[in-house]
Formats: C-alpha cells, structure tokens, sequence
C-alpha cells in the first residue's frame, strides 16, 4: 500500500496513537487502513461414498488436486460462500452440511472454513479447473493436492468416517506444514 | 474507495474482466482491490459460574454490556484473537476453550466467531470498557446488551448449561436481528 484510498496522499507504515501495531495510515486524510485475514470457504462434497476433488487451472499449484474453496465475498454467509466456491470450480450444486475444518494460517492471514457437502452426479470443471472427479480413498492422489489444509481435511475426514462422526476440527498451520509440497 | 492504494490514480467500481460482480479496480495500474468480510473474535469467559461482560467506552454502543470481542488482527490465529480480545477489554488471561457461536453478519461483512473460555477472579476494565463485572445468569443485563450477536451467544449458553454440553451453534443474522435495540 503505498497511497491513501480515500483522499489519494502517500500513506506511512507508523503505529498509530494509541494503537499496538503498525497501520497504514494517511497524514492527509487522517484515514487509518486496517488490514485484516481473509476467509477461504468450501467443501468436501461426497456423492456415494466418493470425494469430488478439482485439478486447478490457475496458479498457484496449476494442475494439483483441491476441494473447491476460495475467497468469501462481501454480502455472503459462510456457507454461501462454501456453494458458491463448490458451484464455480465443479459446476456441483451441492448440500451444504456442518462446518468440518477450521484452520488457521497466520503466515498468510488465512482462515479456512470447509463444511461438509453432498454432491449428486453432476459436475464438471468450472473456468478455474482442468477436471473434476470422484476419488475413492484409496484413489486420492495424495501426492499431487494443492494445499495442505486440503491434505489435513481430507485426512480428517477418512479417518472419521469409519466412526461415523464428524466433529469439528480446528487446528492451526504455519509455513512448514508445506514441507514437502512446494 | 476513490483512489489506487498501489500507483494513486483514480478507481472506478465495475465488473472487471471474467469476473461476476463489482470491484474497485485501476485502469492505471491494473490493479483489482478485492473487498472481503472480516472476522469478529471473542469469548464467553465464565468464572464460578457466572459471565463476565464488559460496558463499552466506545462508539457503536457507548454504554452497553458486550462479551469481549474485536477484529481479528494479520498474523494471529482465530484463538489467540479471542483471547487478545479478551485481554484488551476486559484485562482478564482467559484459557481459551472450543468454538461456541459462529454467526455470519452478511448485511455488514462480518463473521462473529465466539469462543467458550474460562476466567480467574483477576479481571479489571481495559481502554475500550467503562466497567467489567460478573453476571449471574437471573442478572444479565437483557435490555442492554450491545449487540444482537452477543443476545444470542448468551441465550445458546444459558440454554445449554443444563445440559452440560456447548455445541457449536452457526446460524446467520441480518439487519432485523437488530429490531428493538438500535
């Protein structure tokens, strides 16, 4: 950030009076830039026992395998945002069902929210991805998903569903939880 | 937003290129400036028993009982906002327990996740409160809470008390939610 929003000044990166934490902020305008995380949203849809998974079109991780997740937008719910994200890269409309991971990424400013979905037979690649497909577990491709949070859920996920529980789970990651993907 | 916060020129408000809804964006430089809901974190610290809330010392609200709660800050996770949250209001080290309420606010882009906590006996007005204290449940001032969001939060936990058990309650709430308190 280099130039105030609103009145279009130079800002400075200065801890502002009375505040803990370095801001950006316009001397002009008086005007304070908070930043704050951002929510990915999505799913992991299930039809007959198989997990629908997306090969991404888009950087970054270009042809790795992903649940369908990604920015909530402004004027949405959580769980509309989790569709939305589901209908854009799968083409699936989904059922969305309970809020199933929650992590935590504070190197990136990142919150994710994957609920748990049921997808029927249709669905096919949206603009961002190259496919879509229904994985068995033994036929997910560990070694070429996009994004750790999507390895942790699907960890999760396979684990609990020979209990038949699938409680929230909420942990946190950092940068080494990449190690070995990129 | 009237200016680039990258190269300073004008923006305007359209539908960029491939996309499906309005954005600020900069002809100059090209730049898209996305706009995405925020995260509100707080917790319901209890200590024997009874819910410690907080007067606000500050705008919206001045005057009202509120749980501890704030923006959640980059570089920190959901849980640690909550408690630093907590610290900032209500000057109280809380242990930071499970997830309680998760409530989308799409109406003004904000996602209240509060957190179940428990509270010591040490406890003392931060910046932002006029005054902190603990409630029994036949005391907690109904008729002047802050915010509907907090209403319901304490509404779910005395429900649940009885039960000893403090699922996770997601629900979402818009402008109406407000009726009859401001």
């Amino acid at each position: 950030m280099n130039y105030c929003s609103h009145c279009g000044a130079s800002v400075s990166f200065e801890v502002p009076s009375g505040d803990d934490r370095p801001r950006y902020l316009c001397h002009h305008c008086g005007t304070v830039h908070y930043q704050n995380p951002r929510i990915v949203a999505g799913t992991i849809p299930v039809h007959e026992g198989k997990v629908l998974l997306c090969r991404r079109a888009i950087e970054p991780r270009h042809g790795y395998w992903t649940l369908p997740a990604g920015y909530m937008e402004n004027g949405e719910t959580t769980e509309q945002a989790a569709w939305r994200e589901t209908w854009e890269e799968a083409q699936a409309d989904v059922k969305v069902g309970h809020l199933y991971t929650l992590i935590d990424l504070p190197h990136i400013n990142q919150v994710y929210m994957i609920f748990r979905a049921e997808a029927g037979p249709e669905f096919a690649a949206g603009p961002e991805s190259l496919e879509v497909a229904l994985f068995d577990e033994q036929d997910i491709p560990w070694d070429h998903l996009a994004f750790p949070t999507i390895v942790r859920t699907l960890e999760h996920f396979f684990e609990d569903r020979p209990t038949g529980k699938f409680p929230l789970h909420t942990s946190t990651m950092d940068k080494r939880d990449r190690k070995g993907m990129f």
